[in-house]
């Protein structure tokens, strides 16, 4: 008998992407996947890839979370505090929403408002140290989508002081599930295919996270909606300092982390490449006009960007293999 | 230590997926991946999806590959017949292109030209006896895609008299990796996206193969190249007979298949909902004005209408369960 | 001082496309385009490419509408009629919607429901004596998008003899536009990407449509929402009679019709080729095996499926040449 | 009787895009369009949205490419050249291609190669005094794609004093018909769907050209190929010296140009609004962190970022109204 899962939010697209994983994993047992409107539905209804798991959504209610050995939160944000302060200690959290990532409580207010939840063990396990850290802790603050794609390019490079803290200038382009599932209608496909958009330029609520997470002292963040469903493809720039070299940084410091791969020099990460896996791709280089050090990195938002980095988190806390039942390759053409 | 598997072919986009299935099969041992041109490269620099996977393609020695318990061959149409002839029986293989699929000699001439190599044991588990069949044997011709989604769809129909063996129509839609690698101008991205693209209309080669495994003794099937790089949606429509309810034929047939999904009345197939997966859904109704049979089945072309169904096949072959390795979810969305 | 139009409905996508059309039109002087929730905003606003239009939207009010020449309804089918019900006689009106087209009130009623609004000129020119009947009529009922498309790749043949008139089987496919503008979760770019899917299977409000405009008997026509924001393909087969050939029907049928181009033989329509125009690209051949007619046309669901339809109907109603103002070649790649 | 002019290097894309507007042009009669491997085809069957327009495709001739008023040269780059110098000097020419932008004959051997041309009129009529200057000029270059997009967003701010021109930072995503029509893999649909790709990272050609359009002293551009046929939507960022509001002076330095639209406050662009069109949308704001000015501007890179550039440099060239022919207005959704 495995190990009791289970996951709240699960009519959205991590949610779906959680369940996909969970189904997949050779220790994990689903015994619940709550919803709120859609709770009754089975979730092939709610989710048509998943047709032939025969599981129905119930409504949200913390005595049957409560049951479970671990549960994944996929709320929309601001919405797990409550949930997660109704499920008993041992049980293990990991939030999938903003609600503990960030330490500081007046970057909370200015970029997300309403109470401070407090901070959480952080869940990059590719960070110096994190994966202790993750491994001894009950609750764990799972990344943010653009957070995970930009700290993988950035934090070591600040920490090897590779490069400068400030002036970091970052553009991330995401697929549109990364928008959630909320039927919007600039989100209508008629609207995004074909079509590249920024949206909350000038002041993105990853940017403290980032801060927080990488050392970076300065960060002009702008993000793209993409003509795709999946992916993140940031392209971070800062100024080298020439105490080592980038790739190097980069290379060394991933060189155990079976899920972030740094390339073949030339050769460039591309988000389809990492389509329903749980890797990160990186490649850095030397801008030979301005040279500043550019960084590009790739992911699946629903993968590592969520989901993916929620059942590597889920696997250190319940003391089994990171990788297990994640996949490293992506799906792909 | 686990079986011994070649993959001749494995620059292609069928070849690829058969590396990332192949790589998360539990019984698989991966012994050689070939390919013609790119032999020498890192799996990754041809497959970026694969980065991690340690693997360099190797040119196509059919010495090395008689090494192997069992071999796929991905090959151009035509370059699989001398290949397959270089194997020593004991050697099992399972051919993705059309060389052994049909048994008409005529027809092979009319749709393919050149020399008729036989016909092998036709490589779709689902057809009645064929589990047994491919269990036995030593060589399986694999479906063609389209031929995958509509004899999904119509076997069944005609086998139990639902429908009239005349007067079958499909349109079918595929993505475009259905149409190879090879750089071709019509199949760049600024030709396919955004586009809808019939082709081959008329004279379709899997015409043939799919009289031959479904009965039919008339088809009119009208491909079309939809702006997507997987799936395949097949319309199917067919006069009934009044003999059976075809749904329920439909559902009595696959009741055991644990990759073909009969879904819930009133919901209909979509390919994203199959994507990366070996499932195939299904739906049927009865059209209220021409009173016609309407099928619509959905695959991933490169799942249930090629590498999936090849590893599927090659487990009956091995005798393992045949959803060893395979994913039944689709990666949504 | 030009030719007075006004736009009702005017914040859906094909009120958009009428806008951008009566922009560019050299006899058209917009005097009102109205909305309902979004009255009161101006155009760039709600239709981001018309950027640079100095124009608000108002409320929809008869008595403003009643001011112009020429009033196009781009409304919600079943809206039209009692708005065109309060337009004096001689202001000339374009129905983009459904509500005037069907002369079968049970027909009517079985596809739409509610009260049948009665069955004005049909707005297809390209039908024998329809261009003289559209430019004697004050009302013009414009063609459904999949009409049009089906309609002008069959009608012709009904009409010479060279098909029968019964079984027929049409399947086809259009981009999310045609869908409308309202946000629903279905329609979200994350689900539409990748994907194809049939809707409405087995019994499309367009059947009996196609069927009075044709002469058709019967009709089992499959509708598939693809992954691009604008397109129709239509795969239309029928049972020829040998009476004549098919695509010698077709360019004698359209020789004359400057929107509507039969192409060299093997050269097949792709949706692509008529984004933004009023262009129709049609085929035909007789498929080998089965020995039916495939037709295939592609169009712009929003040009010669709506907007520019409509805008080559104002023409005639307002007696100037048929292509003024609209576009002929369309946008690609 | 019309203007006469010529397309040489008519069967690429940008060179289709010239065909389809100069089609569309009140002025203007194409005399000749010329080609090389495909000389001797009708235009329609290289460029299947022109389907009806009756021209043939010849082989590239300079004298009959001098017997027009005007030629549009849409060669690849290092070929204008040459051609332009067997062209007599009242023959107008506009280049698409790089031959002839750059002053700096360095900066074309480091990012070129080859022998220096030697600069031409830059054909960015927005830059202050240009219009003046293209319309005494016999030959003028077009701005690169990304170079135009860029340079609209950035040259006044340099301008004005309100940025320093030091520390540049763009990334700037374009749909893939920049790339070009020749068949090469990695642009095949099945691998650009889906995917945001790099490439030319840290070392981009239009660099230079920037550089002396905008006067930037340091210019870090990161080039991205996105999953859409067209458009470019550029991420400016540069540190502001508090002289001036970034946006307001945008909207003074285009508040006559026809084609630059600085959008509402709050509105941003994207690129689906700007298909087909020659506009260009623009807004700015100051990011809350880091203090940098972040400048988005879009484009239609066969627009304003090739054929309808040249277009209107054409106009001004020939003393026409530079709007003449020209789409404002996008073609969306």
């Amino acid at each position: 008998m495995g190990i009791r899962v289970a996951v709240a939010g699960a009519s959205g697209y991590a949610g779906g992407e959680l369940l996909r994983l969970i189904a997949g994993h050779p220790e994990f047992d689903l015994v619940a996947a709550t919803a709120h409107s859609q709770a009754g539905q089975p979730v092939a209804a709610v989710h048509p890839q998943l047709a032939g798991l025969d599981v129905a959504l119930s409504a949200t209610d913390p005595a049957a979370l409560a049951d479970a050995d671990l549960v994944f939160l996929a709320l929309p944000h601001g919405q797990s505090a409550a949930l997660a302060a109704a499920l008993p200690e041992p049980v293990r959290v990991v939030d999938l929403g903003a609600d503990h990532r960030l330490r500081d409580a007046v970057a909370w207010a200015r970029y997300y408002g309403g109470a401070h939840a407090g901070a959480w063990t952080y869940g990059l396990p590719e960070l110096p140290g994190q994966r202790t850290a993750i491994a001894a802790a009950t609750r764990v603050a799972n990344t943010g989508c653009y957070a995970a794609a930009v700290t993988l390019a950035l934090a070591p490079l600040v920490a090897a002081g590779a490069v400068a803290p400030a002036d970091v200038v970052a553009v991330a382009a995401s697929g549109t599930s990364g928008a959630g599932r909320a039927a919007k209608a600039h989100l209508l496909g008629s609207e995004v295919m074909g079509d590249l958009s920024p949206y909350k330029v000038g002041a993105h609520q990853h940017v403290p996270e980032i801060k927080q997470a990488t050392g970076a002292a300065s960060l002009s963040l702008t993000p793209v909606l993409a003509p795709m469903p999946r992916g993140i493809l940031a392209t971070v720039t800062a100024v080298p300092t020439g105490a080592a070299d980038p790739r190097a940084v980069l290379a060394e410091a991933y060189a155990d982390a079976p899920f972030v791969h740094v390339l073949p020099e030339g050769t460039w990460p591309h988000t389809a490449a990492t389509l329903g896996s749980n890797s990160c791709h990186l490649q850095a280089t030397v801008d030979v006009d301005s040279g500043r050090v550019v960084v590009v990195s790739a992911i699946d938002n629903l993968g590592k960007g969520a989901a993916g980095q929620a059942v590597q988190n889920a696997n250190l806390m319940l003391g089994l293999p990171e990788t297990t039942g994640l996949p490293i390759f992506g799906v792909a053409p």
